[in-house]
């Protein structure tokens, strides 16, 4: 019961904004499609969705009680996708684990969660059985694949649990929809992982928004290639589930599986990270299979060049565009697909694809300076990135501190620094806390980065400030040269003034044999900071 | 604030759902793309929302409290689309009135609603003066086009008006989305006009639902052929100008001009009346402009054929189907376009598209029994069709009881008779009330009247039931002939049986010269029944 503005007190019908629809859809609407093909394996909707109620019914057969937590410890299979209606419709949350992390980290993750169930593959059984007796919360652990032999194993497998569970179909009227649906933990560059709490509503419309702008209505399946831990990879679970879409799932990113699956499952979309898109344009296997049914590559997780976008569309046949977004916003926040109707020359396109994009429907973005005014328009000055959209998340689980502050003023801070153009596309240019100050001015690290990058004996360079008495900080590079290269650091400097203005090029080289990085591949500069600085490394993970 | 299920006190940033939300991000990213097309004039998104704003400020000025109704007596004009947005901005409520309606259902319509202000075009001044005296409640009217003579107009008109305010633009956060937004009056073929009240989450959510369902993420340029005042009109505005479409306004449907402006605007999609259909492929101007930018157009408002949709398939060139929907449900329910991935003999796919078609997602169908047990899915046993849906309206304007009544038991019930088969599509048979039920079995009257109008001496049918000793009720034929037809009784009876079982064939026919209708062509059947049980007509309209 809600009272209307009229005073009139009229029950109204508002129906739960809930991920739990779009698969009650998909089953009503969609029985007999295929709803996933994983290996060999191919469920219809019903199959799936009967799958999914089983493991709702094994939940709350577990005795886990509504609001607590489901961990899954997985590659991307049909299980892994089962549990993100599953779980849900138990009434619990989700906890996709990275199974990049390192036990430590997963340790760290399973005990702030305070998870209560742990389902996992069988090659991560080592993992989880090095750090599992001092994670207490967690009362059984289910194997997803395989049969149990470890005592500490619930004695049935994954399969035959659901066998025997009852489906359990929530009432979705019974939904709250602004409480707790998915937990992520982000990947923890800068200081521990922090738990970001997604509501149903959240997730859902966040489905409808990426929807909108760009699926169309012919849209019908998904290679999932990033895994489903991962923003870029969940992200797209619920939008293509939301009218019956098929989930191919791909457990390794092998660039000949890739094109296999997209010939014989007629893919229409990939979201790719760089890295895997590079992998693709240059596969041998390039060119052996037919990949006419794709119809976009959403390209995300770190920034794209123009030439690799160029390279993508020439080689797979498809339309190519980079997409940006976080973890605390459910994720997509923009996309660099042309606005519809607009045209423009070929390079000016690629150009504006690889931008970070516009604000999708039902987001708005901003790029503000340090008290928050927007920054102008004018595709130079540099400003924090803040977001309003339908998808910020609820807060850090158990973080009301660190939530206020990202929520400032009540706009999520994303904590990148970008500059916008007129027609408010804005473009990334640094992670605010790898911007370096040096006299007033500031310097990208990241544009740094790539003007050294340039050089062919580098092979890999970060960028960090450090202290100077005059300016405040300075630019400094750490770099990996190509084997057997002698490039010295005076050469290396001149190469940067080449290209960019003197106050930016790094005062200091140091060449390293390698850079420290998470285990998703990103550079720890937190980490080197702090080296440099003379601060010691502290408990971070590394 | 609101208390999540965790039991923290974390602030949730949800983000209203009004259709507010749809204006400021077309006006953000599309600010110099074209938002309205109204004869001569185009306005650009940022020049749109100018207005819009102004109109709010306008309404603030007149001293008109959030909450009250604003009725608008216009023509498809971009003034009636700008206060699609400005009347809700100002945090008043939008009543758009249909001006084919009599004096009598005006007058009954705005002392209903008790409307504040109402804005009419100069070609309604004699209807509105005719009653505006016994309408207390409106303390100004506004002229939307011209320069105002009378003494009881506000002295200045419409844009005049416009000009001179301050825009008004409102908190977006502060909007409750469970509040009113937009106030529409059913036509009351049965009773009196109901206003319907949709709030601001209601059609937000609806125009997410119908571009998830209908548009691809190119879409951009719709032609406004109903009226705006109808369903049909009103339901696609806010799915438009979501992704910054252009709005092409249409004051009168002539099809030579409908098909000017196709060619002229790029016109990808249409929603036409199958009388407009009809129109359209019969018109002599066929053929003398370029079509080819049309993507789809959706029939509704009334039931069409496979006939009528193979013809504007073929003669115009693009897709064409049926949809169902209310102003109780804001107003889409149901599309018949083909599900993604299906095909089909050509045959039946124009039968398939000419059904009432399936839930769009967001909305949950099902047709019931007396009891709202769902019948079998035999595409044969009749019942009635229920509805859940982000778009059924908050209620009826103060009419609790008649609300209760349609939303018993959680679901909102249309009055309309349907027969549903195994994949979930459903054809409407009949309005409950226009089922007869004789000797027990439900008898469609659409059916029979179909299957009189398949008689080429026949120009209109209606058939009602009467009382019958043994059977309950029986089926009576009025029928309308062709000018100069003999057609007997006797001749009619017998052509019926070659194609209905015998008990749905007419017990008896009468040729009349017309039959009754509301001012939107509908048959008032209501009207039928009460005459020929010897019922008075009572106040109804007619």
């Amino acid at each position: 019961m809600a009272v209307n503005r009229l005073g009139s007190e009229e029950k109204i019908m508002n129906i739960p904004l809930t991920p739990l629809r779009f698969l009650r859809y998909a089953e009503q609407q969609y029985p007999n499609e295929t709803a996933v093909v994983c290996g060999d394996l191919r469920l219809t909707y019903e199959q799936f969705a009967d799958r999914a109620n089983r493991l709702a019914g094994a939940i709350r057969n577990a005795r886990v009680a509504p609001g607590e937590r489901v961990a899954f410890l997985s590659t991307n299979c049909h299980r892994l996708l089962e549990a993100y209606y599953g779980v849900v419709a138990a009434g619990t949350v989700l906890l996709p684990l990275n199974y990049r992390l390192s036990a430590n980290e997963l340790e760290y993750i399973l005990k702030d969660s305070e998870a209560s169930l742990l389902f996992l593959e069988q090659e991560f059984l080592p993992l989880v059985d090095s750090f599992r007796e001092r994670v207490s919360s967690v009362r059984a652990f289910f194997l997803l694949d395989g049969q149990p032999s470890a005592g500490w194993l619930s004695p049935r497998n994954y399969d035959d649990t659901l066998l025997e569970a009852t489906p359990y179909v929530p009432d979705i009227m019974g939904i709250e929809e602004d409480s707790l649906a998915e937990l992520f933990y982000t990947s923890g560059t800068s200081a521990f992982p922090k738990g970001v709490m997604l509501s149903h509503r959240n997730v859902y419309l966040h489905a409808l928004n990426t929807r909108v702008a760009l699926h169309t209505a012919e849209h019908r399946s998904l290679l999932h290639t990033i895994p489903l831990f991962h923003a870029n990879g969940w992200g797209a679970v619920h939008a293509n589930t939301c009218t019956g879409g098929k989930h191919v799932m791909l457990r390794r990113f092998i660039p000949s599986d890739v094109f296999r699956l997209v010939e014989r499952e007629g893919i229409e979309t990939l979201h790719l990270i760089p890295l895997m898109a590079s992998a693709l344009v240059n596969s041998p296997d390039l060119g052996k299979h037919d990949l006419s049914s794709l119809e976009w590559i959403s390209i995300g997780g770190a920034a794209s060049s123009p030439t690799l976008l160029r390279l993508v569309e020439k080689k797979l046949g498809c339309a190519c565009f980079a997409g940006y977004g976080l973890t605390e916003t459910a994720p997509v926040l923009s996309t660099a697909r042309l606005k519809p109707g607009k045209t423009m020359p070929e390079e000016e396109r690629y150009k504006t694809q690889a931008m970070t994009g516009y604000a999708i429907p039902g987001v708005e973005i901003r790029v503000v300076d340090a008290e928050d005014r927007d920054v102008p328009r004018d595709a130079a000055t540099m400003g924090e990135v803040i977001a309003r959209s339908d998808g910020v998340m609820l807060g850090y689980w158990r973080q009301p501190q660190a939530t206020s502050e990202v929520m400032r003023g009540g706009w999520f801070h994303t904590s990148d620094m970008a500059t916008m153009n007129e027609e408010g596309s804005f473009l990334i240019v640094d992670r605010k806390k790898d911007i370096i100050i040096s006299g007033g001015e500031n310097i990208s690290s990241l544009e740094v980065e790539k003007a050294l990058e340039a050089h062919p004996a580098v092979r890999e360079a970060a960028v960090i400030p450090v202290p100077h008495d005059t300016w405040g900080e300075v630019p400094k590079a750490l770099v990996v040269l190509q084997p057997s290269s002698n490039l010295t650091e005076l050469e290396l400097i001149e190469f940067c003034r080449s290209s960019l203005s003197h106050y930016k090029c790094p005062r200091s080289v140091e060449f390293v044999e390698s850079l420290p990085k998470t285990a998703t591949g990103k550079i720890l500069k937190k980490s080197l900071r702090r080296k440099y600085r003379g601060e010691s490394f502290g408990s971070e993970f590394a």
